[in-house]
């Protein structure tokens, strides 16, 4: 047998992501013993139980003792108390990474807690979806699915090798790109369209409340994401406000020219875009079957 | 056995909606005998092979003969034009409906060119999506799907009541409302949010395109309807130009809103609104299973 990535791979957080990442590092044989530490001690224990980890600890800092691999998975928000409780415990040596949606914010805080006693680099898997909670874990849900690592300049490179090695065995497809370019393109590409699903449900509940029982397939699809937890999606609009407000700014560019075309009659124009769209569209990777509705 | 609603259907256009049509209404016996016409000859003998209809008809005037229901489902561009090729064949006390996604407009043309010489009321099943053509048909299309009738303050009573019947025979879920109203839902449910997805993904085409390959479940879900064809959404956009022109204004404002409680920090809007946004999102029926990826 091959000896695992991971001798012990320490989960704080017990979510959707951190309980995946314990079914997924087992299953796959990524990591040698699991120790996770929830919060809610009952979600520790319970993440034990489904087989997402080997054992609870009681506190973070007796969770990354000899651990070799740190995965903060709270919201960013929390993510730098929870690193100053577990600084006392960490080895030479430690990796400490997260799962966060907005990485610029956090690689600092973060960072400025743990001050290098420990390599920190930051990590999104773009594996979330509406439904949240140990209970909508499985060992799939980074197949295929986008991991951002995202290194800073005087990361070490054995360090970022290792981080990448681990999304890899979990499944995942890696991109690594600074914390600030991984804002830019994930307001992009996640922040701004659950916004803007938001502001679309929003927009037919102010407005046509009563045709809400007559939509569509289409609308459904379209604002499946608006049913996120708001309170993760606050953190995450907290944690990236100038990119999110440039993003927002540049859909409503996009869609004044939509309109503009409407409203000039410019059909030859309307009909390039939408082509456009189309391609684009149809060019995407197939649907992960492994999350979603 | 009951007495079929229609003794003969005539479906004009067999793609996704008038092949679904024929193939719920023979399965579900709401019709006793179907005839389609096809501009594409190809496509209406196909429409028989698969069981969508009984027969073709070489015009649109030999299709409607003795038809007591007709059904037009071609794009809304060109249902002018079809109207004026079927109107030497109707019988007295035909009943001509349509498929289009727009009302306002095509019942005032088609209603023109048929100038009384049948009862004519606009329909709008909302079980579309972004595949098209015949071979996406199937009879279970309209299964829990909002049918949109669109009556005049002038159309028969009776009329309207076995339009409703032949939709709720479909399976549909019907609703009646003036086409001005129509059209003023249909925007926001339904336009303007395609229009969102073509910008969104216009945008992170533009700006961000190395980043298409790493989307995740919840923007290819959110953009799927992009992928729908330009041709009918352009003419969508041609026939609802004022309530898509308002609509996107007011989907603007809603972004502007949400922009600006990040710019100025007002967290607990901001969550107040992603709060209401999920509740509307949780409350919508469930998808239904017969369309869609």
């Amino acid at each position: 047998m091959k000896t695992p990535l991971i001798q012990r791979l320490a989960i704080l957080g017990p979510g959707l992501l951190g309980g995946s990442i314990g079914l997924a590092a087992r299953q796959r044989r990524v990591a040698k013993r699991i120790v996770v530490w929830g919060r809610r001690a009952e979600a520790a224990h319970e993440a034990v139980t489904r087989g997402a980890a080997h054992e609870v600890a009681r506190t973070p800092a007796d969770a990354v003792r000899n651990a070799d691999l740190i995965v903060l998975c709270m919201t960013v928000e929390a993510m730098p108390a929870v690193a100053r409780a577990l600084r006392p415990g960490l080895k030479r040596g430690a990796l400490v990474t997260d799962v966060g949606s907005t990485k610029r914010s956090v690689v600092r805080r973060v960072g400025a807690v743990l001050g290098g006693k420990a390599a920190w680099i930051g990590s999104h898997p773009m594996a979330g979806g509406e439904r949240v909670g140990l209970r909508a874990a499985h060992a799939n849900l980074f197949a295929d699915a986008m991991c951002f690592v995202t290194p800073l300049s005087d990361s070490s490179a054995a360090a970022v090798a290792k981080l990448i090695a681990f999304w890899e065995a979990l499944g995942g497809r890696v991109t690594a790109l600074s914390p600030a370019r991984h804002d830019a393109v994930a307001a992009l590409i996640s922040h701004v369209p659950h916004l803007t699903a938001a502001a679309l449900v929003n927009l037919v509940g102010r407005r046509e409340p009563a045709a809400l029982g007559g939509v569509g397939n289409g609308f459904r699809d379209m604002t499946r994401i608006a049913a996120g937890a708001p309170e993760m999606w606050a953190g995450i609009a907290k944690t990236n406000r100038k990119e999110i407000r440039r993003g927002i700014g540049l859909l409503i560019e996009e869609l004044r020219t939509l309109e503009r075309t409407v409203a000039h009659a410019s059909w030859r124009e309307l009909h390039a875009l939408l082509r456009r769209a189309k391609e684009i569209r149809d060019g995407l990777r197939p649907r992960r079957r492994s999350s979603g509705e």
